[in-house]
């Protein structure tokens, strides 16, 4: 069979071809007009979509290099967080703040559940210490979007400052960071920014920005009063990944173009529309609050699970995620964020129930593109 | 006039266009046998160039993050160490671990001159307690080069740590790093490894593991022991910067099928005619010991050196370097570092003199591009 390589994966996910091709541009100098016409584009196009009017900081590391700045910027050796450990993601957080030595207090919550708010607003009554709240928009590992508006408006009560991991949520699941009152918002580029990884990002409210100025972690790279002093001149204190800014650039102008409102909206009816499918295949969803970035189907009795993924990427050329930690073996993750539409779903549902088919599960073969193509139309 | 753009500046440097389509190829996931492959590949041939058997680690980040890493991963707050403050980028080092609450004995060079080993060993001699000395091969600020064999053989004798940035130096200037003994060396993408910036470099020894072992400052991106134990499973802890790492490759096989030695030779050959033909114009040099990556020029008098970059750049399309702080408009800048061959500096050459010609510097037309050709064929 003639095999096409296709991702589907909740990160990196696939980038447009122009956009690569943008980024084989001759490279160019990055202490110049010209890229700090770029530069001074890219962040201000940025804060358009983190729904911010507060300087998006840009980093040359993964998204887990914003998950860092976000602890060691803000706080100091001591301080009282709150962490989310509903996924690998969420768990991060609070595996970074003891690297800090910061004092976690860890909501467990099972892996495939939201976080109930309700929780947060309890601790953050009994303890008016607690500096920040670290939470997860989508929850990569789990496919779970946890209700951030909610959560915000519990925080944004208090004097704790709210933190949100959005890197892969960011473009896909709703996120409305000063209306709601998020103080900081991370991201990554290969998520729902359509670029390769190697960007981070990190919004900081005022709120926020006056524990950056108590902060005593030391830091030097991630450093944020470096960056500020170096965003106030429209540049960056280290070389930035100058290939990366430039696919930026072309990705937020898409964006742009789409708009917003309808880019969230698609990334809904992408999802939805999935979930159902997975449904009319007879599976079963990891999650009840699922996120519009990625979907996570549990693998059906009887199917290895590790099987299904790498037959689908060896042999087939899809590639999609499986279960990370507790969840390997027992999940797949199909990823609809990013520069995705209804037909790259289709083919992806398509390649699922052809694995499926051989490895033996049974049932009504087209069952999962048909439903997705009705509730995509509907 | 027909302006073509044109990179000679000291990082980034030229990257090969066929890397850089190479790049352009569409995006797949890291967490596959094809990428460990690929992976696999990359730290092998980088050991090679390193001249290392040990193991050398990659990072996304620009390369400041692989000088923090050797501070942070190694030492222990109250930790002493030497740095030798020749340029911006040996005064980093010094600034690093001040962040960090590291005492650093700073070696005060005059900007331009290269370090005399014999203070590095008199300091060693008076303080057994000093855990490492930062020092830079390249100093891409002043075009100096360390003496870093001297070095090395005045430091392994101790219990010290050498660590060397070799940022704009790895792939220039020669380096063997097993041989004369440096246990860390630091080196960024976008230099002598011809790729766009965004990837960081740091190999470290059996010597310097044992700091790694004993270290106590805070860490997370960075923590070297996290990236021990992902790269002995041929793997990193956070999300690569695939598509660079997919650069990588293609340039390490450039590299390889040329010869280390002769890249070497090249270089040495490109820098010696650079410098004759700089002063076959009259100009001076700043440096006696001069690197074989960059040639650091002396404006001469009566030309603004602001002006004269700014002309190169913007109505020619040459990308030079001016000085950086204290030589902010004293210095010109020419790579010959990376994909660079004759004609590329003969280019710049002609380039400077038609900007310096129009600056109003007296001179023989051509009688730098002359000497270059002479020197280059001789």
């Amino acid at each position: 069979m003639l095999k096409k390589n296709f991702l589907l994966s909740p990160g990196p996910s696939k980038v447009p071809e122009s956009v690569m091709l943008e980024m084989a541009h001759p490279i160019f100098h990055h202490r110049t007009p010209q890229y700090q016409a770029i530069f001074s584009d890219v962040t201000s196009a940025l804060k358009d979509i983190f729904r911010t009017k507060n300087d998006v900081f840009v980093f040359a590391s993964s998204g887990t290099g914003a998950m860092e700045t976000s602890i060691s910027s803000l706080l100091s050796p001591g301080d009282k967080i709150i962490t989310v450990n509903g996924g690998k993601f969420g768990e991060r957080f609070g595996l970074i703040g003891k690297a800090f030595g910061i004092e976690c207090d860890v909501i467990d919550v099972e892996w495939g559940k939201a976080v109930d708010p309700k929780i947060i607003e309890d601790k953050l009554n009994k303890d008016k210490s607690i500096k920040a709240v670290y939470t997860t928009l989508s929850e990569t590992s789990t496919g779970v979007l946890n209700d951030i508006k909610k959560i915000a408006a519990v925080v944004s009560k208090t004097n704790a400052v709210l933190v949100t991991d959005a890197i892969s949520g960011l473009g896909s699941d709703k996120l409305e960071t000063d209306e709601w009152g998020v103080d900081v918002v991370i991201a990554g580029s290969q998520k729902g920014l359509m670029l390769p990884p190697g960007l981070a990002f990190l919004s900081v409210s005022e709120k926020a920005w006056k524990l950056v100025e108590q902060s005593k972690i030391p830091s030097f790279y991630f450093n944020l009063k470096k960056y500020k002093k170096s965003l106030d001149k429209n540049d960056v204190p280290w070389t930035p990944a100058i290939t990366l800014v430039l696919g930026l650039q072309k990705v937020l102008q898409m964006i742009k173009a789409e708009g917003m409102e309808e880019v969230w909206a698609r990334h809904a009816r992408l999802a939805q529309a999935t979930r159902e499918a997975m449904k009319a295949l007879g599976l079963k969803l990891l999650s009840d609050f699922p996120s519009n970035a990625v979907t996570a189907v549990r693998v059906p009795d009887g199917v290895d699970g590790g099987k299904l993924v790498k037959k689908l990427r060896d042999e087939m050329g899809i590639t999609l995620a499986g279960g990370q930690d507790s969840l390997k073996g027992k999940l797949f993750r199909i990823a609809h964020m990013g520069y995705c539409n209804q037909f790259d779903v289709i083919q992806g549902i398509a390649a699922i129930e052809e694995a499926l088919a051989a490895l033996g599960y049974s049932f009504e073969i087209g069952a999962g593109v048909k439903k997705f193509q009705e509730t995509w139309i509907k």
